[in-house]
């Protein structure tokens, strides 16, 4: 299901041109234009869907296992020192185009984006954690 | 195959007792001891692999859908606006525990991990990135 007013289902298909560094049926993986970190990539399946909300869960299984190819080829080719998987979900979570996407990020030591994922913490209690478990609890 | 010195390894199998969401044959998710937001949790499988480079493909597949599935089970119960998945793979790419996870972390308006996420971006002109494609092509 294509969507027309979306610019990553215009990538995904090959509509727009992009640096592409692998296709398949399902995806396209291409150079994030503003990348964090040189070799950063995106993973875009060619059908729409707006999140991990919606993504179907299978090609989603998928995703997963084309990053880890991903990541196992490129990190030779890019001599690089790992690598963060990154997927955002709302605007709140720092999505900005709103097309599944998957980010592989490679990272190399002393590069500019040590800060990027550096996470705060909270500083809650034993108790709260216990009760925030509670709520949670599947 | 359990790793005796591996903290996660403990954790995911109940040896040392967890905040613990929910669990499967394959997996325990666990509130991180640490968390960035309120509900931050932890998919951890049971059987150790270090990082995505060694993690079984096939259960790599089964990891991203339970991420969907604690994702949109866990929403409505927060009340979140959204979530980042974030998998950490090497020292440098900030993985402090050596035993593959995936950080569900629940986003809210105005919450403090509001610049935890954001990415620096590198200044690579058309010709740069069409080079960097090429190194990396699959």
């Amino acid at each position: 299901m294509k969507n027309d007013n979306c610019i990553f289902c215009k990538l995904a298909n090959g509509i727009i041109p992009t640096n592409t560094v692998y296709e398949n049926e399902d995806f396209r993986v291409i150079l994030d234009a503003s990348p964090a970190t040189k070799g950063h990539a995106l993973i875009i399946p060619k059908e729409h869907y707006a999140n991990i909300y919606e993504m179907d869960s299978e090609l989603l299984g998928k995703a997963a296992k084309l990053a880890q190819t991903i990541i196992q080829k490129e990190t030779p080719k890019l001599a690089c020192d790992g690598y963060n998987v990154l997927q955002n979900n709302g605007e709140t979570a720092g999505q900005t185009v709103f097309h599944f996407h998957i980010h592989l990020i490679p990272r190399y030591a002393g590069d500019d984006a040590a800060g990027m994922l550096k996470m705060g913490h909270i500083g809650y209690t034993e108790e709260d954690l216990a009760k925030i478990c509670e709520e949670m609890k599947l």
